[in-house]
C-alpha cells in the first residue's frame, strides 16, 4: 500500500491525474476502469484539459465498473451517464474507446475481460461506510466476482439508491450491478482517491483496522499494488 | 487465477519447478521465498540437479516465511534446516544468497523487505486445513503481516508443533514466526503446489468456495497474480 | 544481456524450455514468436512432451517470425512447414493459436502486432554469418520493420535458399519476408539459443565485439532484455 | 516508439512531468536517471512545485548520466551543479537520495547498476546534431557502456565544452563521462524530451531516417520501450 498525501482537494486531484496520465503511455492497449462520482470531478476535469491540448491516445479503452439502471428507461444508467458528462463528452473520447458494463452483459464481463486479459489498472472511489464500487456492506461476498445485487435483499439501500436516480420514485430499478470484490482485487493495479473530513473516519478504519466484510475496502490492505491518494482532511485519521 | 493440473506428483513438480527457473532470469536481483515440506521434495531434487548444471545465478536472494524454532537450542529452526537439507546445501547456494526470517529478526522482516522493494515472487503449500505458510486457522488475521504465534493461545498445535521438532517434547518452542496473510498477499507473483489426494477437498474448498478466515488459503482468490499448480489427485475435485 | 551457459545441448534445451515454459503462465495471452532451424529440435521434443502432459495453455498465440515460400507451390513456406512438424502438430496447438507471417500479409504485419499490442517475447537462433530471424549481413537495416527481401539484390544466398527448399531449382523463390532489426529489438524480451563448436567463433564476435551491420546479432547488446543461452561449446569463445 | 505531440513546450514539459510523476509511485525503489539542459527547465519548476506540495517520496534514488568536471576546482561537474540548482536543491531532494556518476567513479557504474537492479528508466534531451547524454557524434561507439571521452580525440568539441564551463578556458577538462549507448540502450524505459523549431530537423532525421552512428539518437529506433514527448514545433519535420 502506497499512500499519497496532498495538502488539499485540488492536489489531490492532480496527483491522482498524473499517475493515470503516466498509465496511458506505459502500455499499449491499456484497459483502465474508472469511476463517477463526486471525489473525481475535479481529476476529471484536468484530465479532460490535458488530453484536449494532446493528440488523442488511441491505445485506451475505458471501462466502468458498476450500474445502477434507471427503472422503465430504455438506455444507459446512472454510472455511463455521470461518466460521459464528466469525462468522455467533454475529453471527446469516441465510443470505440468505452467498454460499457450494463445489466445486459453483466454475467459475460469476467469472462470478456479474462479474453482481453484482463484491465490493467482501475481508480476507485471509497463510501463513508466503506464501500467501493458497488460493494456496499453486506451486498457482496470476497468471493464474488461481476454480480447483480438485488434491492429487496436490501431495502435499507432503497434510499440512497432513490438519490442515484435523481429522486424519482419511479426511476428505482429492482437492481443494479457491480464489479465483486474479487473482480476489483484480480486487477493488477487500484488506485483510490478520498477527500475531505466526511471521509477520515472511514479512511482510518479501513486501512489501519481489522479486514472484514463489515469494511470492504479495507480488503484492499491485502492487495500488491494499492495507490490510495488522500487529501489531508481525509488523512487526518491516520497517524504521522 | 491460473489453474495448472499435471498427470501426477512427478509433471506437477517438474511444472512449479519450470515456472520458478523462468523467473530466476526474468529479473535480477530477484527475491524469491521458498517452503519447506513434503509437498516440494522432488520440486527441489530436480531444480538441485539443474543448477547444478550450470553456471550459479548470482542475482537470486531465497528466503523462508514461516520459522519454528527448537526450544533450548540456539541455531536455525524447523524450516531453515528443512530447507538446508532439501535444496541450499545440494545447489550449493552460498549464504550469501540466503535471507533467514527468524524469532530474532521478524519485527523488522516487513520494514527490511520494504527497504529492498519487497520480494518479488513465492513458492507456498496448502495444508490439510487450508493452512498457508504458519497461518493455521485462527492464528493470525487478514490484515496481520509477520508476527508471533504463541502456542499457549493455541493448545490444540501443540501435536502438531511436536512433530515438527521431531516428537521431542523438550524441543517445543513457546512460539513461532510466520510472515502473515497481508505480508504474503503483497507480494506480486504467488505459486501454490498441493498434490495428493488427501489435499482434493481443501483445494476444493479453498479455491471453489467462500473467502473466509476459517480457510485462509481462499484469500487466494482475491489475488492478481496466484498460480496453483496441481497433480491430477489434488484436483480431482474441482470441477471440470 | 543474461548469458546462461549450460554444458551440452541437451541443458541448453531444457533451460530454454523452462524459460519459455515459465513464460506460458506469466502473462494472458502471451504473444509468443519461435524460430524453426537445427538448433530447437530438442527443444521443441522436450517442449512437446511437457504440453502433451498437461492441460492445454488456451491464452498462448504462437508466430514465426520469417517466411521463405516455395515458388509455384500454394500454401505454407518454409518456416511455418518446419515449425508445424517440429511443434505445433505434436504439440497439439490448434489453429486458432497460431498466427502466421506469410508473403501475403507482411506489409500489415508490424501495425496488426501494434494492434494487439506487439509480442511479448520471441526465441531466436544465430547463424554462423551472425544473422538472425531473416536478417542476413546485407540484406536489411537496422531500421527495417518487417519486409521482402528478394533474392536478385543477393545473388550469394541463391544457394542457401536452395537448401531451404528443399534442393529443387523450381521451387527457388524470388524473394522471402523477414522481421527485420527494428521489428525484433521492439518486443521487450528477446531469448537466443546457440549450440555447438561451429558457433563458438560468431558468439564471440556478435557479444563481445563491435555492434556493426556486419554481424547483425550484435545489436542485441543493445537490448534492455536479452538473454543468450549456449552450450559450453558454443560459448568457448567467451572468456570466463 | 511511443511520440507525444503536445501544442507547446508548456504543455511538452507538463506531459513529461505527469509520466515521471507517475513512475515515482510505480515502483519502489525507483532508480531514474535525469537529464540537465535547458529542456527541461520548465519541467523541473513544475515538479519541483508538485513535490513540494506533498509528503516526500524516500523511494527514488536520482542520478546524473553523464559530467563534466571543471579543470583545476575540486567538487562537482557541470552537470550536477546543474541538476542541483534546477531540481535537486529547490525540490529538497535529500543526499541519500542522489548518486553522482563523476570521473572518479565512472569505471565502476555499470558494474554498481548491474548490482541495484540496473536503472528502471532515464529521462534525456536530444541535441542538434543528434546526440544524447554524452555521446556527440564519432566520440562513443554503440557498444560502449559508461566512457571516458578525451577532448584531444575531439579537438572540435572545444568549444562547446568552453562553453559548457562557462566560457573560462582555465577550467576545461581534459576528458568527461559518458553513459554510453549500451548503457542507455539497456535501461528498460527511456524517455526523451525536444522542444521548439531548432529540434525539428534532428527529429526528423532521428527517428524517421537510417540508424547510423551520425545520428545517435537514431539508435532509440530500437528499443522496446521509448516515449518522445515533443511540442509542435519540434515535430513539425514529422509527416501527420
Amino acid at each position: 500500500m502506497k499512500i499519497i498525501i496532498q495538502p488539499d482537494y485540488e492536489q489531490m486531484s492532480r496527483a491522482a491525474m498524473y499517475i493515470l496520465y503516466g498509465l496511458l503511455y506505459e502500455k499499449a492497449p491499456l484497459h483502465l476502469a474508472i469511476t463517477a462520482g463526486e471525489t473525481p470531478k475535479r481529476l476529471y476535469e484536468i484530465w479532460t484539459k490535458e488530453l484536449a491540448a494532446s493528440k488523442p491516445i488511441e491505445s485506451v479503452v475505458y471501462y466502468n465498473f458498476d450500474e445502477i439502471p434507471f427503472a422503465g428507461v430504455a438506455g444507459e444508467g446512472v454510472t455511463m451517464q455521470n461518466l460521459r458528462s464528466m469525462f468522455f463528452t467533454p475529453a471527446g473520447i469516441p465510443e470505440n474507446q468505452i467498454h460499457a458494463l450494463t445489466m445486459e452483459n453483466f454475467r459475460q464481463h469476467d469472462a470478456y475481460l479474462e479474453s482481453i486479459g484482463g484491465l490493467d489498472a482501475i481508480l476507485i472511489g471509497i463510501g463513508k461506510d466503506g464501500h467501493f464500487c458497488g460493494n456496499l456492506p453486506g451486498t457482496t461476498k470476497w468471493e464474488d466476482k461481476t454480480v447483480e445485487v438485488k434491492l429487496e435483499d436490501h431495502p435499507h439501500m432503497r434510499q440512497g439508491i432513490l438519490e442515484e436516480v435523481g429522486g424519482n420514485e419511479a426511476k428505482i430499478p429492482h437492481s443494479y450491478t457491480t464489479m465483486g470484490p474479487r473482480s476489483i482485487m484480480n486487477i493488477p493495479k487500484i488506485i483510490m482517491i478520498a477527500s475531505g473530513k466526511q471521509k477520515a473516519d472511514i479512511v482510518k478504519k479501513a486501512f489501519t483496522g481489522p479486514v472484514c466484510p463489515e469494511i470492504p475496502s479495507s480488503i484492499f490492505q491485502l492487495h500488491p499494488d494499492f495507490t490510495l491518494i488522500l487529501d489531508k482532511e481525509a488523512a487526518s485519521g491516520l497517524e504521522n
